[in-house]
Parts: C-alpha cells; structure tokens; sequence
C-alpha cells in the first residue's frame, strides 16, 4: 500500500540475485589498512595481536551467519565461503556485500577494543571494510579461489619478512629494501633471510605462513528453499551449536578438504 | 601479471558500474534495530540521545565523504545523495553499498560509546547496517525521494507517539494499542492525543516530526572526469572543508531547495 | 580516440559478461506464432512442414554457431545449448540473444520460403523470435532443463492432439472442447482419443510426442581462453565439419546422454 | 502451477529490467555487412539501393513499435529512440534487444527480396542483426548521441567517398588508397576528391552525407503505467495511425529538435 504519491520512487530499485545452487565466496578487504597499522603502529611484518582481532571479528562472523562454512583469512582481508544451497537473504547481492562489510567492522572495532584497551580508537581512523561477492559454479573453483588466496598470502609474507629485517635489522631505508628485493624470487629472499639474518622462513609461525582458516564441523546440507519453516529453523540451530576449528594449515593441497567432504 | 595458476578466479568477479550523469542515493538501514533499541532500553516513542548517536553517525559520513550533499534520516535509517557527476569508486556500487554500511556501522558504535558509556555494547547485539544504492535520473525524481521519506517520517513517528502514549500513560498492553489504532488516520491519532493525553501533536519537537537533513553549504560542481588530479583534490578539499548545517526542516516544499540551487 | 566531443555516450553502454565455465542455454521463442499459424493455415494439431521448416532454422543455427553441442525444440521455440568453455562474443548477454533472435528469424524466413512459395509472407506478419540466456552451473541443471521441455512438449501435444480432435472430428466449438479438457489428467485425454477416436496416442509421429533435438558428434573440447588462435581456428573447423544427427527421442532418461559423454 | 519437479530450473533466469524514466536506445548493427556489401556487389562508395533496403526495414520498425519517436540510421546500423515513459516489455533489457534484432533482420529480408528479385539471398549469408539498449537519464545525452551518430556517418562517408575515388577513378589498389589517406584531415580529403576527381563534396546527396532521420509525429505522451487499458490502447492507436516523416538533415544544430518539442 503506497503510503504517498512519492512512493512511486521505489521502483527505481534494483536487486541483483546471485544464481541458485552456485557457491558464493564474499571477501571483505580492510580499507586503508596501510594507514591504520601505522597509526596504531603495528609490529612489523606481522602484529601478532592484530591478527588476533581479525580472526576473532572473522569467528563472530561464522557465529552470526550459519550459512559460511569455511573462513579464510591474513593480513586485512578475509573471505567467507557460502555453501551452495544458501538462500541467505534470498541471495541478494547488495544486502550480503553490505551486511558483510558491516558485522565485519563492528565486530573488529569490538574485538580491537577489548584487545588494545591501551590503543583506543581515533574517530578519524576507524576501521571499516568493503566486500564483494563472487559466483563460483563448481567446488573446483572454490578448491582454486582458496589456493589463490593462500599462495597470496604466501607471497606477501615471504616479502614482508624479508623487507621489514633489511629495515629493521639491516638498517636500509624502505626505498632501499624496496630496490634490493626487486627481480628476486622466493630462493632469494629464503637465502637473505638466512645468511644476512639467521632466519629459516620455514621455522616461522605457521599463522604468518599459511594464513588462517576457520571451518565449521559437519553439519547436513539440504535443499532449503524445499524445507519446512521448522525444519530450517533446526537446521540452523544445528549450525549454530557446530563446532568451528580455528587451523593455520595448507589448503591447496587435498588433505584438509579430503578430510571435511561435507564442505562440498 | 598472474602470481599462480589459481588466479583464473579473479574472472569470475562481477561489476556493476551505475550510470554516469544520476543521481545516486544510498540508503543505509539498521538490521534487527527494533530488539537493538529493546536491549538497550530505548526511551519510548523517541530516545533522543539514541537519535544524536544516529546524526553524529551521519555527520561523520559527510565528513568522510565530500561527495554527499545532502542527507536525510529518522529512527534508525539515513539516505545519503551523491551528486550526479561523482565518480566515487568509478561509481561501482558493491564498492559503494559494501563502504557505506562499514562506515556507517563504526561510526555508530564510536559515537555510541562516546554517548552512552555506562551502556556498553554486548558482542552479541552490536550496531550493523545493510545499504542499498538507488539511481535516480533527474532531480524531480531526488526530490520526490526525499519527500518520500519524509512522508513515512511523519506518518511513523504519529503513529508511534500514539501508540507509546497508549501504552505507557494510558495503560495498555502493546496488542490493544495495536488494536485500538486499527483504521485510524491522522486526524484521530492527533485527537487522541490531544483528548487523552494533553498532547498537541503540532508541539512536539520538530526532530521527531520532521527528522533530520543535513546539507552541505555551497561549492561548485563539476564534471569530475574531466578535472586534472590537481584540480580534483582542490575541488574535494573544498567540499570537506564546506560547512554542513544540521536541520529539522520541511524537505517536502520548494523552500529547501530553492534556497540551495547548487544541489540540484 | 574519440571522433568528436559528443562520443562520451558511449560511457552509457553497459555489458553483461555471462560467468564463465558456466553452461549457457539460449532459447527463442516465436513472437505471436498463434495469429502467425492462424494466417498461414497450418494444419492443427501439427503442421509437418511447419515443424520441418523450424528444424530447418535451428540446423542452420547449429551449423552457423559451432558452439552449439546440443538444440531441443518443438512447436514455435528451440533451445541451444553452448558447451561451458563457449567464449562466443566474449560471453556477452546482449550480444548473444540479439544474435541468436536475428539469425533464427531469417533462417526461418528463409527456410519458409523454401518450403512454402505458394504461401508468400506477409509484411504485416514476418516470423520472429525473442530469446533470453540462462546460465546453468551444472550439467545435471542442463539435464533438467531439456527434461522441463521435453515434458512440456509432450504435456502440450497430448493436450493440443485432443482438442482438435474434439473439434476437428468431434464437431465441438473451441470453448466447447476447452470446457471439456477442463481436470483431466494424462489418461483421461489418452482414453478421450482412443475411445473417440480411434487414436492410439502412443503411436503418433516421435517428432510431435517428443519434440526434436540435434546433436553435434564429438569434438574434444578444450579450454578455448587457453588456445591459440591457430588452435582456436582448428578446433572450429573440426566442430564446423562434425555431422549433425537430428532425432526424435528421449532425453529425460540416461540413454541419450551415456551415449554422448563429451556433451557435458 | 509446475508441469515437473524440473520445473525449478526457471528459477535461473534472470532479468534487466532498464531504469524507468529513462530515454533508451536501441541500436541495431548489421553483422558481417563488410562481407555481404561484397557478396551483393553493393555499389561503392554507397549502393542508394541497398539504403533504401535499410530505410524500408527501419521504417517498418517504427510502425511496428510506436513507442519509438526517432530513429536515425547510415550505412548498416540503426537507432531507435523509445521515448522515457515507454513501459515496451515493461522495459526487460533482452526481451527488448532480442525482438529488435529479429525484427530488423526479416523487415530487412523482406525489403531486399522486394528491390533485388535480381540478387536471391544465398542462404550463407542472410542479413542479420545485433542489438544493444544504452540508457539515457537526459534529453542533452539523447541530442548528443544522435549527433555523435551522425559525425560518425559524415567521417566514414567523406573517407569512402574518397577511398573509393582513389580506387575505382584513381586506379590506385585498396592498400595505396588507404596508405594515401592515412593521417589526411577533412579537407585534405575535399581537395583530393576536389582536384584529382572533379568532386565537390557538398554537392553529393544529402542521404549519404548526413544519413537517414525518421520521425513521428505529434503524439501527446503520458505516463503509461498510470493510464488505463483503453487508454493505453487508444494511445497507441493514435502512435500507430501518427504520421512518420523520413528526413536527410542536420540533428546535430537545435533546428530540428526545437521543431519538434514533444520528443523530449
């Protein structure tokens, strides 16, 4: 019932729904997150407690929405599989990105301020996130979506590392690591780690190395458009109670998707 | 350049550029609000420092993003216009939608904390937003928008007043409230006020009836695509410098707008 | 580079890339074909040489368009199905179905005048198609999709074959033979003509009881983003000469599908 | 009502539905015409046949849809502009393009059959179609793309006209009449066709110079979605029975659009 003349704008509106039985993996990424760890001077090349606020902000994600089952994350990013039978808000893509974008920042400034009473938050460097969504129509996708990212966040890792001890130990100035590291490949930067600093990259933290994946136990998955309201209302209390592993393990190879074939 | 075979799935992300040269309004709403205000036992019909908390959100919107030029809310929602000619994220609107209800959210929670410190926020309650974003292609049709909003404003905030007056001084449960308000206009909710409780609705404060505008004092407007990088950072620095006035207005008449030609 | 001041409305053009990997189905179907089988008098229920002028179209389709493995169709639309690895037009929406629409027409126009020179076309009333594209993430979403018009073929050409029947040997009005089919089921409409009639439905025409689909034989497929142009060229022309079989048959049971495992 | 458990596979369609109140675009481009200009012996640089062709199947067009207003065509493409209020399809993007396609591509079959009893259509090379639909929020946008259109057909027709001097005069081959133009501006062209062939180029037919131009007359427009179903009925009576005038003139200069103020 149009409450006024003017309602007439409302069919200016437009939803995109993301196809049916198609996985969906939302990724939301940190905004100006190179500004915020300097601000709240994060140790370098990884804050140990930061991280800790991300994956309990990506926890309380998997605890509010019982649609993801796999989580995985590093850095300020993290990315939130759905399972392909999800109908959360009817697959709506505006609603998902946005309501992702927001329970993610929240859920960080929540966790940020039990973490860092120390550091309180300045109103002018908040920290917020955006998001998008991503179709993946086969499992094997999905398989490959994960590897990217960890093979990413190896990449990453192995620079920083290798960067931030030729700053903080070596003495160079950014711009000078920064050329140093130019045209080297993984080989090399293993080999400065090692000679100039005494560091085996293999002997660091595995959090730092591999990322962090979060997964939910097994839970039955099932058609839902076709349940009764009963029926998905217990099988998202199901969900709910399920136990979710915190892992900093490989997922590119088989092994821990072997191990959890419900996520498929 | 690719960093391993797995980056094929990048192919798979989807953008949605919204038109050049419309009208953009993004409207952010808050998700589950009603128990949100419940738990924290919002003063019944309006709770004024709730409402600032709103306002000081949204202030900090327009000042984060120089492209609103005007804003509109009430309750627990707020619609912002972005100029036509802004360019902001090449106008991608999970970019938008995603960036908005992150923003939205922390601001809201920071400005939460600062207001109610001896009401903390509980993790598992905390303030989030969904946003949409809507393309209006001339500003007829952002007017008639605005006045839309206004409009269930006005009609949501009577019936509310009505209703918590019922309630609270008058007695009833919530149901014979309902009930009793059951095809009624206008004319019979202000005359219960006025006949059972003493209230002349026209005296209440205007922040309740009318919401809230906020509006950005003059700056020219350009076709941005066209300004050089110099002139561009020139043009955004004077609009975050620009006053913003916070107003409880009618937006619905020609007044508001006449008196500000350069938001059309 | 830009002919003249006025080519920024180009910006205005908006593409829709269907998601890779993904089976595509594009159906036309015929516009107003009722009033067009009014004014050519086609014999009811089936007009043979309407259908064979249809075939005709949609095996000049397959024969234009390599991508194309599989077509169903009957009465006035077809179905193609484009392999997942298709890259036709980049995978644009708007590209795809304007074609599709545009070369169905004039085959059909083309393929009428064949068939038919004493029943020159009209220009008030020329056969044309709309289409629309589907994206399917898997091949047993492709298989339902054939079953769905398999089983709307046959739920139409049971219905139709009665109704002229009661009309054309039963002297009913149309109305009158439509109040007549109102509530049965399969096996009423099956006893109605053979009891009425004579006819044993069962040993109608394959053609209208199942509709006709064309099937090119195999060619590998291949990941076609991944080949070079020679490849590319190579692998069309293998496609372009692979023999075409148009049938009449099953294709909601295993059979037909075991039978060709490079169709999926 | 589901015929079949497939039935579900409905639920992957999609559709655009385009902005209200919103001028569209529709152009159709003739695919491979390079190819079937050559395979018909078009006449070169222009075949005034062969535009009539074009002319006759646009013209078709318009009386087919009487949502168009203008439509504005050289060479092989056309654009149909579908005034604001237009609710065709209720502006669904494929339905939209794909009819226009297959529309253009038999009106332009039939129209060829009519002039060319002479050149029988080969079956392997049939006039077809595609389409795009391109949203415009303003007038000024839909002035501008008519007017890039028509600086697009003044550009190609003075290079063609000279390319084809040099050819078929000049006995150049087509690769040193091309190598002869490269980097030549307008009126290097106009002295070229000027001294070497005699040719003033202002004197050539205003149809190749300035393309084609359709326009209906006076039909008072409203807002469609408001109007009952013998008022729309009765209004695209009066759009069907307007007359349409066929025009080579300037679109660019306000002239023509000031004369017919009930486009906009």
């Amino acid at each position: 019932m149009a409450n006024s003349r003017f309602e007439y704008v409302k069919q200016f509106e437009r939803e995109n729904f993301l196809l049916p039985d198609t996985y969906i993996v939302i990724r939301v990424d940190g905004k100006g997150f190179h500004k915020f760890s300097e601000k709240y001077e994060f140790e370098k090349p990884n804050d140990e407690r930061a991280l800790k606020v991300m994956n309990q902000a990506a926890l309380k994600m998997m605890e509010s929405f019982p649609d993801i089952t796999v989580s995985y994350g590093d850095s300020d990013e993290y990315s939130f599989l759905l399972q392909k039978k999800c109908n959360l808000f009817e697959r709506r893509e505006m609603k998902l990105v946005s309501t992702f974008a927001s329970h993610m920042s929240v859920y960080y400034m929540y966790a940020w301020n039990e973490e860092f009473p120390q550091k309180p938050l300045d109103p002018s460097r908040l920290p917020t996130f955006d998001a998008r969504a991503v179709q993946y129509p086969s499992f094997q996708h999905v398989r490959d979506y994960f590897s990217w990212r960890q093979v990413d966040c190896h990449i990453n890792n192995l620079y920083n590392t290798t960067f931030w001890n030729l700053v903080v130990k070596g003495g160079l100035t950014g711009q000078e690591a920064e050329n140093r590291l130019i045209g080297t490949v993984s080989s090399d930067k293993n080999e400065i780690l090692f000679k100039e600093f005494g560091i085996n990259y293999n002997n660091e933290p595995e959090i730092y190395k591999k990322g962090t994946v979060m997964v939910r136990d097994y839970v039955s998955s099932h058609e839902e458009q076709e349940l009764s309201k009963r029926q998905l209302q217990r099988l998202e209390k199901q969900r709910r109670k399920a136990n979710i592993s915190t892992l900093h393990v490989d997922i590119i190879k088989d092994g821990f998707w072997n191990e959890r074939p419900w996520l498929e």
